[in-house]
């Protein structure tokens, strides 16, 4: 069994998190800590745990921490930079849903994020937590970043085309929507049911924190020697908890047919038991992932012009942050890397 | 392994089965049957399953069902009591879904449902598979009838008080709403996002099929010669897609203080392991259940008045139907009753 | 032209009143106060007048207040009953949306509301903002309480009922259903999107401010020597923007017929601008009646048994509150009743 | 007075129209066309419009449709075309609200809608119906083809910058999103509450009715010799009912700084009563413009790279349907142009 404590645990990242983790034949979960609600039980948070959790949210203590082989850091960026490196120093394995070690560009992170980073070293160690890129870094990893969600969405759906060479890598349009679950459980205004149901709105569309993350990982994945991707990236908010659809656009430098670019996703994605790329012409529905880990893809060409497009699905709080920090677990120790995370998704 | 198969497939019930027996560990699925889809995958019409499903759906076949140890009938009322005797003769148990064998009082049901019955006598045998109420009978069943969605939620609400006698069986009243996958997956107008979303309303207040099957369970737990119960019942449409919460009115004999009351639900209910009993004073709230087997309830007693009110959540879906089947089939199989139903809800 | 300022501008009652007194052709909007947001435009607060309202909100100023004809106040409780005073005692008339004049006993007021009261000759003074009740005392008021959302849809529905003296007095049921806005405006995680989308959940069962005010009402039109109205009364959440419904029960004393009622209902409210007697059998919609100012009403009697069911259904923010305000301006000011209310609803 | 008719009535936009007719102070409406519900009183199908029409569904009588000032067609394709001619031999004048008039090249039409066109010559003669490009051949016009939804949105959002020649014509993307009255009343699986709440999808990605409208919008209003205008556009479904949100990328030919862009738009314009072009960085939401005929834009220059978005709003039933219909009316009877669409959105 490995030991596991997660550090915040009050918001939507960590009740998914808890969902995944109390069904988990490997795990035993030790604390979860929350200053802000130490000494409440779980399960009074969150009702759905009640029979599943008998935990109450404890303060973060050091040693307790320690003790454990996994800590799930389920903060706002600042912290998991502040509290890791002393961890990391005690052997401790880290799994950081956070923004703090996305980015390997220290003065991109700290302008992004509006502040001094903490551990520039210990980002520059930390593995990037997507396991279709990184499945082998993954495994020896002491501290893995797991991708933002629009990322993991976006990045699946154009890693294909990338790495290939086959698009104009400095014209990527990605628009992109999400579930409110997304903004996290935050008592803001904007946020309300009687702000946003019945309704549909950009935001951050001057610039959002995701941006720097997906041009990293793409221009990471491009042939030597082609010019860096350049992204523009719109997201919105749909009216609905769960889901990020990305509606990818890119425009084809050679002559691809329409069979070649479907089985170009299919090969690549192969042996992934994650990432789903459905037959030519498909309309991915952000509900067919709903509370898994799955990325469904399809690949579309608009009346056969040069102008791709690629239609890519997760479950923001799923594959886009708690479920695939439990796969990254999953390759870390050493167990199958679909433990724990089989189930099909609710629908309706 | 037991051998499964499910007649008529194609809607919500029918997908809700699907997705929590392709990861029953005990269950072997054999036969999806739909009479209008025959040949098309049933991961084609429903994508949540690629990857955890390769049927296709079939012609009915009876050889086919009658070589399973278990047939579920997914089907709109009328269809299995023309299929089931012969099943039942050849030795196949049988858990049906729908409303064919739930009213023992045939002419009760003819009346309803505005048809025929086709075997009465079978109906005669049916066992209501109500695990909370007829855990033993449903063992040794060859036949069971699951209960309605409402039903469900609204019987486990009043039991405890009706057992104990406690309230005027005369004054019953439940306003009740379900999510709009209670209304299945029916091309019409009025089922419409356009029609439903932002809106609410009563439906059937006149009277709904559910009431007589209400009525009949209510009447069976009480005590001999207390006057028979009278439910009047109102459902409404919320737009959700799944849920159910009653809200049950009934008015006190006797003085019993809050605690008792409390005391009463959680003691009927301490060994049932899918149905909670929430600390007095609370507000059980339909996401708390989704996806789950789980009914939860709270008592309350506005201002110390002889009005008390009973809330009572479940997935229409799930405890309303299909994880209900799976809760019949492990008792009817000698398996562990929660098995495959041990997940958390999916929250938020 | 009524010369007309709000107090309290910045919440969903603030909003509606301003959406509707924009096009009405006999008002001067003069200022809308906000402490908080003094010197923000108000369209810049709220887009949908951009082009409709050229106002910024506004210290609160007497000198300002005390010179319009009348001041509405869309305040929380405790506010307007510290400021109309002295307007009041200036001559200014006042249309106070809040509860601090609903209640006319202050002992009641204070223990629901759990503060001391700072106006009680006032609430004496004050007339209760129900024309379908009180239309001549509203005509000639200096001060008038608007309903609360809840009241004014359980209140049209059983004023008939209960002035009749047809149903017993002491067994009512009210089981309603609100949309979100009627919490307000308020930055609560309990009311964001992501907690209440695909939900629904009663709240307050144990008791709500509102349950005195309906009593208030019903006492008042009861016959002479009829036993005290008790009401029972459980709201719920919905996820949708705007609506209330109320499903009401109640239990008749004597044979009335189904078509005595419905007639008792229509001649009720026949010269009622705003109320709508739906045919016998009717299931009214909350989007039949969004936006606008009309209380739709059916009657049923299920199964001809003695339970008699109301449904009724408003919109929150328009019947429910800043409609209604004007309905009640416009017979304060001898202006026809439904000047600037004339629109159907918005449907879809 | 306008006497007026309606071919069509049962639909979202006939509802609509509706809803803004019979408000209007110079409309008189005769007829409500509707073979399948003739007989049926419009308040019986429409119970928002009870106290409001006291028509009924009629079957189409030529005579009674030739005796009109003007025809509202709200018919699916196909039969505007089958009808008009007649008509306006007869001098009526129409306004058609389907896609029949729309594309002025008849084999286009006849490839993307699958049929014969019925009435080319008439095609040639329609105006187009966007009052912001065509308001003086609309006033003189027998027959206008109202735009569809999103044409509009997209049209209004790309006109400015295509019309000064300052973005490449061949590289504009339109990611679009609509609720789901767009999909009109019909009785559709996919279209259920149930299937669309809490979900998000593409749909016609491979190819979508109003790209051939937009591109030939787009084309007329380009400089002389510009390489002809060639768009991708993805629409998606929205789970809320009303609304279009467009996201348009543009790629920048020369150095426009963001002021330029911003003072572009304004004085693009600035004459225009139902277009209006929010502060730079705004983000136009679909709810600040439900149920008016606005159109709300804003420019943004992300990251100040070249890649600039455009942000559109509409409601599709009102600006992208029924409401524009009505202005076009104004503009052809020599009405102000806003008569009848003065009223603010309906928010929250």
């Amino acid at each position: 069994m490995i030991k596991v404590a997660i550090v915040g645990g009050t918001g939507y990242t960590g009740v998914e998190l808890l969902r995944l983790l109390v069904t988990h034949p490997q795990v035993e979960l030790t604390a979860i800590t929350s200053r802000a609600l130490a000494g409440t039980p779980v399960a009074e948070l969150f009702p759905s745990l009640r029979g599943h959790c008998d935990l109450a949210f404890c303060e973060p203590d050091l040693e307790q921490l320690a003790a454990c082989d996994l800590v799930f850091f389920a903060t706002p960026h600042g912290v998991a930079q502040a509290q890791v490196p002393e961890l990391v120093q005690r052997g401790v394995r880290v799994i950081d849903l956070s923004a703090d070690f996305r980015l390997r560009d220290i003065p991109t992170w700290e302008q992004w994020y509006g502040q001094q980073h903490a551990a520039p070293e210990l980002a520059a160690q930390a593995v990037y937590g997507l396991p279709e890129l990184n499945r082998a870094e993954i495994a020896g990893a002491q501290l893995v970043a797991c991708p933002g969600c629009y990322p993991t969405a976006i990045q699946l759906g154009w890693i294909p085309l990338l790495e290939a060479g086959i698009v104009d890598p400095g014209q990527l349009i990605a628009s992109a929507a999400s579930g409110a679950s997304g903004a996290g459980r935050q008592a803001k205004t904007d946020l309300l049911l009687a702000e946003n149901s019945d309704n549909f709105r950009a935001y951050a569309a001057g610039g959002h924190r995701h941006q720097p993350e997906i041009e990293q990982t793409l221009r990471g994945v491009q042939p030597a020697g082609d010019s860096a991707a350049r992204v523009t990236f719109v997201p919105h908010l749909v009216p609905m908890v769960r889901g990020i659809h990305a509606t990818l656009f890119a425009n084809l430098r050679s002559d691809q047919s329409a069979q070649e670019l479907q089985e170009l996703f299919e090969s690549r994605y192969r042996d992934e038991p994650f990432v789903d790329v459905m037959p030519a012409g498909s309309h991915p529905q952000t509900r067919s992932v709903r509370g898994t880990n799955v990325c469904r893809l399809s690949v579309l060409q608009p009346q056969g012009r040069d102008t791709l497009v690629v239609l890519s699905v997760i479950d923001n709080l799923a594959k886009g942050s708690s479920a695939q920090a439990l796969q990254n677990m999953n390759i870390m120790f050493g167990l199958d890397e679909t433990l724990g995370l089989e189930s099909p998704a609710l629908l309706p």
